[in-house]
């Protein structure tokens, strides 16, 4: 089959790599219909994360199940199903208790840029739909099982609800869709920080009521003069920069939340800033696998839109292309059909 | 009067000083019946802390009202009152919330190691008891100004209640009413990290089920073998050094609480440990006045007795020896009399 590997910084072929089998009887091997690019496959694209050897790339994924061990009972071939990154059991008590990205059977999934892939633990990280979705739904429940579902579980790590004012700090797909979680779960005002037109216009469409343009400490004036001097109630903080994360802290008022979900890279946050800042800080990987039927739901139900966040489709053979085009900016987010 | 000044780390003295007056028509002079030192006047007298020049000491006190501003309302001479250790006007958006340690019109309150003591916000800062209450209760009402409500808001910030498995880290006397605190609210279990003997058969008391003499990683070990692997529920942190943090950070379990209120010191938290570990994090200064009221209910109605954290009382006078008391931990808390 035809897999995008990435091989060194800025470094993406697509090659012939074996189509993956099924290991464990609880695995599930899965026919892609589409996948897409992560901000945070940027990392390693860009430098920032080291990378040892080739690596098979995609962890966001929507397919049709093509075989299943002995053992998985929720999913059967010929059923189309959406995807989590973290394959998880969703029975132990992490799980049981929301957190299935910290499963303490957790493992991470990629090779998801490709023909193939194989699932594990398949009954507890897969949902398949009711039937065969129309293929104009197909984006927007591919964006379910990443970047749609990271947005949410960011808004609700912070506390987003009725009558808040919510400050989104980032304007890549997570943070565009973390606007759109906001405004689904009833946010009074929602800020976006963004100095692009288009994801500014994109902003306002999933939302958002004001943008700010500012960044840094002059966003957190600038936030600060919106909110009466007090800061939002909370802030989605979906960058994972030292900057962003105070940036995130500074925006929230005394007892707010800031809920991050982008990957840290070298932040070290000081002690103080935490201590009398008191806001609730919480994020990390999202459970997007506790998300997945109720997104599904109103995905097919026409209630939200998150594929907008795709402005630009190519074919796999095209990976280099897609990854080319995020670095660059010139694209929100590149969805890819096998 | 008499009043503790801190001239350099390691030298209190008792000196005299201007008895202090009205300032504005929101304060009050209270007649101090009772002071004691904190855990955080240690860090400026170890030289944690700068002093650039000698500073009346103490911030939690119980006392006598002596005269009122023509604005204050809600106390008046002669009752007896129980103050917390930053002033707010407990009317503000942020008070109303619950976080009147981030008030915005806060003003620090210090200089309680004396005869009297003028209190800004008397309304919003002071809360007077029914009635004169037996000098047996004063040690208590006495811990309720700081040491007890932040040992209750650090048990708070952890979401500690039933059926959960609290951690304590710290065993101070803040440390040791977040025990009393998880207990007062219902939890399951509650393992207090102490390796003195002494201060361990105070946390039994309190309600710890569980004792951990372990340190650092090993304590956090020793910590997920008693709860499955899984790390506890909720974990109190009261110290405020990066070994304490990263301790309490990591014997939480995903999706777990830490409540924290040791006052950080050189603290840098690593984004990737908080992004990975899927905890909680919440606290800073305790808004004791939110919880005044209720901890002066239970301590009148004798359900709960703080005082045991007071090992040693002193004359206001001997104020010296109860620091020295303090530092090399022969006293857990020293409670001074004018």
């Amino acid at each position: 089959m035809r897999a995008a590997i990435m091989h060194a910084p800025g470094d993406v072929r697509v090659e012939d790599r074996d189509r993956p089998a099924l290991q464990q009887p609880t695995d599930a091997v899965i026919k892609l219909v589409a996948a897409c690019v992560c901000g945070s496959d940027l990392w390693p694209y860009r430098g920032a994360d080291t990378l040892n050897e080739p690596r098979t790339m995609g962890h966001e994924y929507v397919g049709i199940v093509e075989e299943t061990g002995a053992d998985v009972k929720s999913v059967k071939p010929g059923q189309f199903v959406v995807g989590s990154f973290f394959a998880s059991d969703n029975t132990c008590e992490i799980c049981r208790s929301g957190y299935q990205s910290g499963c303490v059977h957790r493992q991470g999934v990629g090779g998801a840029q490709a023909e193939y892939l194989r699932v594990p633990l398949a009954d507890g990280t897969l949902v398949a739909t009711p039937e065969m979705p129309d293929a104009g739904k197909v984006p927007s429940l591919l964006a379910a099982s990443d970047v749609l579902g990271t947005g949410w579980f960011a808004a609700k790590a912070a506390e987003v609800g009725p009558g808040k004012t919510v400050a989104v700090v980032g304007d890549g797909a997570v943070g565009l869709l973390g606007v759109l979680a906001a405004q689904q779960m009833g946010a009074e005002r929602i800020i976006a920080m963004s100095r692009h037109a288009d994801r500014q216009a994109l902003a306002r469409e999933f939302g958002a009521t004001d943008i700010v343009e500012e960044r840094g400490e002059a966003g957190v004036q600038k936030i600060r003069e919106l909110t009466g001097g007090l800061g939002a109630h909370s802030v989605i903080e979906a960058v994972g920069t030292q900057e962003s994360m105070l940036q995130a802290i500074h925006a929230t008022r005394a007892g707010g939340h800031v809920g991050f979900v982008g990957v840290s890279h070298d932040v070290a946050l000081p002690g103080r800033d935490l201590f009398y800042s008191h806001v609730h800080l919480h994020g990390g990987p999202a459970p997007v696998r506790q998300y997945l039927p109720e997104l599904i739901d109103l995905i097919l139900r026409g209630d939200i839109n998150p594929e907008k966040v795709f402005d630009l489709e190519l074919p796999l053979e095209q990976a280099a292309e897609a990854y080319r085009a995020m670095d660059e900016r010139r694209a929100i987010k590149v969805l890819l059909r096998p």
